[in-house]
């Protein structure tokens, strides 16, 4: 007896370890899987009807329409009507409204988060105890290149999570070329998004990344790359949430209570020298960043030049500040304290 | 009155960052400059026979040939007549033996290794307080996409160090290009490595990612991707130094010291089991890479799986062990205590 071609077996793996705990925990629930007509959600599709019913778990699908392409009601519905075909029931598409202009992180930020919203509002009404979506390895491959290019440390290497709320990632250990093997054997077509498959200058960041950088790192550094990167990821996430943790520690230590009411207002922040210079370089720019964060600075504004000038007074004391942050925000080191202080306060 | 052009006056600041805390310590000191021919290396070669003398040090070079290349004695005399020239005293030609075969970590590992002990010799015999290299920020990026394509972790992604030992790097926030025109400016002629512009599949394996994938980077993620490389690399080293140093303490928490002598071997870790799974991820996992290493497990054998697998003894107990290691070490989980165990004892 053979079993199932080794792409399937691994999805089902994966997809099993992920709902096994929810079945436990919530009997006869409801599970969403984010479907856009692609080889990986419909795998993930999939898969999920026919892992769910094992478990004693039902699972329906939501695909959202961005309404960013001609033609992409028509996408939609496909994707809809082929994860019926599977099983999955409800299966619903929601319309969204992407936000464009300024503050709305980029085309591909704005549809990223109004997909969230929508995904998040679909699970809301139906009940639905988690979102399952259908990203690869590939996926979070592309993610730390992404996180690269920014430069801003381990948080923007660590890719993407495999829970995070109720949303579930399955297929993260699988290659993008997986999901279209269990596509295959399950005799589902899929659709593949014309903007995912451009190098040009216009093409999206992540696709130009895809078509690109990700081939030609494979041909140089060797078939290895794409795990590698996974890994890197896993590693630094871990990392990362570690020295979170010890630097909230560290705020939490290091923050002053000025004595009695109204002689600090809030939004004022005020840490003991001694607490912070004592720590360990990564503790410190973490600490002094959340207090800066806390202070008023916007977030996307505070580089880390900012966190190291702040880190400056207290480890190469150039005279006493102010120094200027974004947001209008100043520290200065006075007496023993750094202080930091929002604008017009 | 002009000054001089902006990539010499950056080189300047940088050397006399570099010489400075060693003029003050060490006056009249030696300090020598590691001279390949490349323009990376003269260029720190003229920067340094301007700087040093102004802050009370000498300053001389060392070239190493390593005797890969036909005519590399040619290249080495070549490079040794340039720092004369440029005034530096004395200039030694080092010739090294390159070690091949298995364990010699390829062809460019064991031509570092010969290169490094060279130059440690030679900073022994003159005396010299400081050996300098001339590393770039494109060489620091090339290490940072050659540790992200071993996956290993914020180590392996971190870089050089611009100071380590007797070795400094004080140009490794400049680019290549910038040495070139340091070079330029002090009317230096440089020799261009053959072997480093090569992109083919027998080229180096650095050779290629300077050839074929930062080019390619910079072209689709943007010409600050090296800057993006060069700011993680300082910012995963100060992770991984805080996370070391916090595993370390970690272990030394958690070692077991078994009562009196003879009970156990030296060479046997016994690790407290609630001290180290009340830990969180990141410092969990290197302390127990530390604590299989001090058991006997070789440093380059022992993959993140091993110390996964360790950890889940810990945190998915799935029975007791023994688990097999590298280098013949077991892991067991017994009465509240890891026990890692080196082979016949």
């Amino acid at each position: 007896m053979s079993g199932p071609p080794r792409a399937v077996a691994l999805a089902r793996l994966h997809v099993r370890a992920a709902l096994a705990p929810l079945a436990a925990e919530h009997p006869g629930a409801l599970v969403l899987v984010a479907c856009s007509g692609g080889a990986d959600s419909l795998a993930l599709a999939a898969t999920t009807a026919f892992v769910a019913p094992r478990l004693g778990l039902r699972a329906g699908a939501v695909v959202v329409d961005h309404r960013l392409q001609d033609g992409s009601d028509q996408v939609a519905a496909d994707a809809a009507a082929r994860c019926r075909a599977l099983g999955l029931d409800p299966v619903e598409v929601r319309t969204v409204q992407v936000a464009r202009g300024p503050g709305s992180g980029g085309p591909e930020g704005a549809a990223r988060d109004a997909r969230y919203a929508a995904l998040s509002d679909a699970a809301d009404q139906s009940g639905a105890v988690a979102v399952l979506l259908g990203h690869t390895a590939d996926d979070q491959a592309e993610s730390v290149l992404l996180g690269l290019a920014r430069g801003s440390g381990a948080r923007s290497l660590s890719g993407m999570r495999g829970q995070v709320g109720r949303l579930r990632r399955p297929l993260l250990a699988l290659r993008r070329t997986e999901t279209e093997e269990v596509c295959r054997a399950a005799g589902v077509d899929w659709w593949t998004d014309p903007t995912n498959a451009g190098d040009g200058p216009d093409a999206p960041l992540r696709s130009r990344v895809r078509a690109a950088v990700l081939p030609l790192l494979d041909d140089v550094l060797g078939p290895g790359v794409v795990d590698a990167l996974v890994r890197t990821a896993d590693q630094l996430h871990d990392d990362d949430a570690a020295l979170s943790t010890l630097a909230r520690e560290l705020l939490s230590a290091a923050l002053v209570d000025e004595d009695g009411p109204g002689r600090a207002p809030r939004d004022v922040v005020i840490l003991d020298v001694e607490v912070i210079e004592a720590a360990l370089p990564a503790l410190r720019t973490r600490a002094l960043r959340l207090a800066a964060l806390a202070a008023g600075c916007p977030a996307g504004a505070l580089g880390r030049e900012h966190v190291l000038s702040v880190d400056g007074l207290l480890t190469r004391w150039r005279g006493q500040g102010p120094l200027h942050l974004p947001g209008g925000v100043t520290a200065t080191r006075v007496c023993g304290r750094l202080v930091l202080e929002p604008p017009h306060h």
